[in-house]
């Protein structure tokens, strides 16, 4: 019963950020043996891309103070272990543990970047730009998040043109791939298909754009498949839909990995995900964090693994 | 910004199931007044149809025992106000006041049918066809619901075939409009489109059909979109997300009326509805109910009616 809508890719990379954009969110923070035990099982569960922590100073982001002394317990995982880095400093930290996949973080906004990096756009891409080059030059791969391009709760919606000129600057510097992030999730799948095709438009290729949406408005995986209609094969999820951002009016909710995984295999779309392991993941790690996930679907399946899926 | 999607319909006919499908899975009776005081809210919201309640037995659904005294309150309202009417005798007590929309209730499925109307598909069938001709003979537009369409808690995924010959049968009898239920919210995009095509095939048009999906694994929306990209122009929803199934396991959430109108306001599609009043009426209800809406736009816009949507 599985029809594929009209040119989707026939498999989709999930790009994990549960540990990472989920944890770092918590109020509380999650014991490091936790942690790793959570990416562990999210590997187990099939997921190959899971972010793992953020090298950002310990005094911003208390919650994953203990970078240090996670990643080498989850380092020899046969998966990608991406890691965030805001400057040198931070991809030093990073590349001294053996980190061979790290990120940057953008803004497609000037208020965002004063909020979230106390700089405007071009001091934070002036920032990026040696740790992009030296990340390359130690043989990482390096993705440039872009935070805010759709909406912006101190500008309001984002045109187009701004999003592509600070991506194009990304992919100048060498960014190998870019997300394109909904960060107050405000979008809708018009919206979502004409910044992807003026970013083709402007030299930007699909194929090094992933999408990371949020269901504030409950548009996540609908404007996820706006863009696989459009060709996007990666789409940032968050197991059992933990997280957001503490800095965003209004950022509520990651697309749970679960929702897009039922859409996928409906969609006949291989993930190489199992939904049932990935399920019992997200209820166990509820059960470290006290409260129940957000995701539709972890709340349907419960504890079970069975599904009437067709 | 905003850029519809291919082939998008120009205006989307909201059906508003909150009233009848979302107060009556409530456990607490919700006092007449308060049903009609909703009633109204949501017409002055801009709302045009709004299923008022059902003349089931009350012995079934007493949550609507009160549709005699109820009906008469709001039948002034300039909107159309479709009851359910199961049989003959529910339908004389709807056309005895003054009723001008209808609808039937049946099944894709032998499972449901039994479960929800103690007949087999062709028995329930059969009980339908006079309360049809009648219902058109005395005036009154039919619409005819489909449960089950997609996915079935006994019997699993549901074959297009089983679902088209169910949706002919209720065409023939007279029904103007189908709506195709998702009941236990297993649908995914591609399944939707396969449905539709196989309707058309067999002589259905996409201008007879609605879509009435749930939130149980957070499909609902993109499962809409798809809907929407085949023609599909009559989406049912429930203001805050009201509603679901007693008699289906895992049948929760309607589709939010809010994340509805979120969406199709971004794709620039006409439906008429002042979000800000429809959210005040939401949360509004929300407070007679005693906890808060399902809707991640009515948590994201509370009580408030600012958005920053393009």
């Amino acid at each position: 019963m599985a029809v594929p809508t009209q040119d989707l890719p026939a498999r989709v990379r999930i790009y994990e950020v549960g540990a990472r954009d989920g944890l770092q969110n918590e109020k509380a923070t999650v014991p490091t043996e936790v942690k790793a035990e959570f990416i562990r099982r999210l590997a187990d569960a099939g997921l190959t891309t899971i972010e793992a922590t953020s090298f950002v100073h310990p005094k911003w982001v208390p919650q994953l103070a203990d970078a240090e002394q996670l990643y080498p317990q989850v380092a020899d995982l046969p998966v990608a272990l991406p890691v965030l880095v805001p400057n040198e400093r931070g991809l030093d930290r990073a590349l001294a543990l053996g980190a061979r996949h790290v990120a940057v973080f953008a803004s497609a906004t000037e208020s965002f970047a004063k909020a979230n990096l106390n700089r405007t756009v071009d001091e934070s891409l002036a920032m990026f730009e040696p740790v992009v080059r030296r990340a390359k030059d130690a043989g990482s791969a390096v993705r440039g998040y872009v935070s805010m391009c759709f909406g912006d709760p101190w500008e309001g919606p984002v045109p187009v043109h701004q999003v592509v000129r600070v991506c194009k600057a990304l992919r100048d510097m060498g960014c190998d791939e870019l997300s394109l992030g909904d960060t107050i999730g405000v979008a809708t799948p018009g919206h979502v298909q004409s910044l992807l095709a003026g970013l083709n438009e402007e030299g930007v290729p699909t194929s090094a754009l992933g999408v990371h949406f949020h269901d504030t408005y409950g548009q996540a995986l609908s404007n996820t498949l706006a863009a696989l209609q459009h060709g996007v094969a990666t789409v940032d999820a968050s197991a059992g839909g933990l997280g957001g951002c503490p800095y965003a009016k209004s950022a509520t909710g990651n697309l749970a990995t679960e929702d897009l995984v039922w859409m996928l295999q409906g969609l006949g779309i291989d993930t190489g995900v199992d939904l049932g392991r990935l399920t019992a993941t997200s209820v166990w790690m509820a059960g470290r964090l006290g409260r129940p996930s957000p995701s539709r679907t972890v709340k349907a399946l419960g504890t079970t693994t069975q599904s009437h899926q067709e």
